[in-house]
Order: structure tokens, then C-alpha cells, then sequence
């Protein structure tokens, strides 16, 4: 019998932060799938080899770049090594860091693997957005406030800045100078905060997103809460 | 010494959804302070006590109204007895269904309870609207796209239809006639689906929602995949 692909939301960095449904699949599962970006860095694999214990895992390392525009072919190999391992019956867990449907490559892998004919399983997350809003203790949407998740790479951040509600821009690092500016701009400064490295060794959290760092780093989540429309 | 009020969030409703950082706060507290509507609907305690032992909890159940349009008078009670606890030097765990900062009532009571002395922390969980998604094996966005939080108590739902992303629309249920009707005027049905009580014993996945039934309940997640501007 064919083995089954999970995709496991591992939570945003803090191990504790994952599920209990996380922690027994992986622990259940013969083969981890874990994402490497430049070729070293595996964010979601760290946080559950915190947790589960790794040492007679199978591991298939799949470098993907940073923000998830890889090619049609880096999918298809990834595909073909999980494929691999579910033909010789085996189960596998592809981890991805936060939630598995939140901005994750998870769902590129899942197609070609489900189109070969192999069965699939989500596991979520908490999401990034989620727990920075804990770590500053703020409440991230009430009442009847729509909540608008923006990724840094977004043609309209300029526009979707203007609904009412709490607008979070999803791993700014790169892009923190552009958002800065359209935060100023619409003197929605005030309103905002940053949460870098959520969870992590190194989380920091800025009040003032004047004093955020243009190094801030790619795990940065900016919340702008809406202040203007109440 | 004073007690800390923890806020947490238990998840969707599946009991393995919930964080081991959830879990373990709430075995050590003392005290469980438990949301109650209609005087016997315990959504998140019934989620809890699958999976921690409430046999020795000291219990404050608080009768909130669903959807979070309470009177100050009830935050203020609810607090009164928080903090009561707290001042006996017991920790008390605010539950909640979902996550903490995602519509909860928990903001509400921690500023009354932070304005009178006490620290408080926030744990994470799983919002319904990820587990909806993972629920349904789809992904909720991807790429550039933003992905809109539409709670149905929400004034601007038309509008917010229209942005390009993923909408969700959050407890669906009361009204969904008018969700449905919107989605249809805008062409958006076969790109829609909804889960209604995900996680729960009853939970039920429509992939077509002209099947959904007027009596879907509260828990009902309705989401639009945005194929028009793909």
C-alpha cells in the first residue's frame, strides 16, 4: 500500500507553539520533506526537531527560494523524491513554517502528488500574524472589523492599506524601507508595530516601527491596527 | 504574590489542534475561565477538557452573547471574578475558541484586568478559518495575493468581495442567506466553499454551497478563492 503526504503547519517558530496533531504525525511518519532556502536555512524543521525526535528519520531536503517563485521543475523534483518514498509505502511529513495553507509551497507539492495519485492530509498551524499579535499582546481584529493579510510582494499594499480594519504585511524584511514609507505617508504610523523572528531565539518587538531596522529580516510581520475609522 | 490571566486559545475544535504551549498553561492554572453563551454553550472548555484534566480546575463560566456585543457591565463582571483569583496568587486560563487575538472577548477582559494591576499573556492557536482551508485540502492564498478576514457581522462584505485574494467570511451562519446571495450577484459561487463546524464531531465540508443549508449553524466559514484575477 502506497504511504500518504501530510503537510504539517509547524506554528511560527516557537516549538511549544506546535500542535499536538503535529508532533504525533511527524512522530508517526517514516520520512520528513523539510524546505531549505540558500541552501542551509530549514526554519520549519528546526522548530520541530525541538519537539520530535529526528534521528531515524528519512529526510528529503527540498531547496526552495525565499517567497515561494520557484520553478514548475523544482516542484516536480521535490515531487519526485516524496513520491519515491510513498510508492515504497512509507509516510511522509512535508513541514512548512506557521500554517500549511497560509502562503506555503505545500499546495504546488500537493497537486503533482495528488495527480500521481497519492493520497494527501493537512495539518494546521498557528499562523505568523497570530502569534505576533500575542507576543505584543495586542488583539489583531474585533467586533465587526474585517482583518487584511498582505505578503510584502503585493502590487496593491498602497490600496489594501486603506480599509478600515487591521492590515498585516506578511514577511516585510525585504521590503521594510517601501512599507515604512506608505505607513508614514498615511500617518498610520502611530497604529503599528513590527514583530521580528516571532518565536524564535531573536524575536524582537518594535512599539515604534520608526526604530525597526532596515536589516530586520525576513521573519518580519508589520501590523498596522486600525485607529482612524473608529 | 499576585496571579497572571493567560489567554489562550484552544483551537477550532479538533483537540489535537490545540498548541502544546495551550495544554501545558492550562494544566498548571489553577483557575479555567470558560466563555459560556446561551447558559450552556462551552465551546472552548469542551475542546479543552478532551485533552487536560479540568477535575480539580476552580471554574468561572461567563455568560457572553455569541458574536462579542456585550455590555461593559458583563466584561466588568467577568473581570471582577478574574481578578479575584488573581489576587488569591492563582494563575487563571482564559479560553477561547480558535485563536486569542482573532475576534475573542479575551481583549476586553485583560485591559480591565491589566488597568488593575494584574500581568497577562497571550498563547496562540489555530484560527477556524486555517483549519477550514486544511480541512477542505486547499490552500487559503498564495503568492502576492492578500486574503481578506470578513467577519458576517461585517457592513462592507460587498465591497470587500471584490478585492483580489482570498475572502473569508467568519461565522457565516446567521447569515448566510445574504452571503450567499452576494457570492451569487458576483459570480464568485463556483469558487466558494464552506466548512461548518470544523473540527467538531459534526463537521461538514460544501463544496458547493448552493447545498449549504439556511440552518448551518454559527460555526459556519465560507471561503472565496479569487480564480478572476488569476
Amino acid at each position: 500500500m502506497n504511504g500518504k503526504l501530510y503537510g504539517i503547519g509547524t506554528g511560527p517558530g516557537d516549538p511549544e507553539l506546535m500542535t499536538l496533531k503535529a508532533v504525533r504525525i511527524i512522530n508517526e511518519c517514516e520520512v520528513i520533506a523539510a524546505p531549505r532556502t540558500s541552501g542551509k536555512n530549514t526554519a520549519a524543521l528546526n522548530i520541530a526537531e525541538q519537539v520530535c525526535d529526528m534521528s531515524r528519520k528519512e529526510m528529503i531536503y527540498m531547496d526552495f527560494s525565499m517567497g515561494g517563485a520557484d520553478s514548475d521543475e523544482l516542484h516536480e523534483r521535490a515531487a519526485d523524491n516524496i513520491c519515491k518514498a510513498l510508492s515504497e509505502g512509507k509516510n511522509a511529513a512535508f513541514l512548512t513554517i506557521g500554517d500549511i495553507t497560509v502562503y506555503s509551497t505545500f499546495s504546488y507539492i500537493a497537486e503533482i502528488v495528488e495527480r500521481r495519485g497519492y493520497e494527501t492530509e493537512l495539518c494546521p498551524g498557528v499562523t505568523s500574524f497570530c502569534a505576533a499579535a500575542s507576543a505584543a499582546k495586542r488583539s489583531l481584529t474585533e467586533k465587526d472589523s474585517p482583518l487584511v493579510v498582505i505578503p510584502s510582494s503585493c502590487g496593491e499594499i498602497d490600496s489594501l492599506l486603506d480599509i478600515r480594519g487591521t492590515k498585516v504585511i506578511m514577511k516585510s524584511g525585504r521590503k521594510i524601507t517601501e512599507v515604512r514609507r506608505l505607513l508614514t505617508e498615511k500617518g498610520m504610523t502611530d497604529s503599528a508595530y513590527a514583530v521580528c523572528s516571532c518565536g524564535m531565539a531573536d524575536e524582537r518587538i518594535y512599539e515604534d516601527i520608526s526604530e525597526l531596522p532596515d536589516s530586520c529580516g525576513y521573519f518580519t510581520t508589520v501590523i498596522a491596527e486600525d485607529i482612524s475609522h473608529e
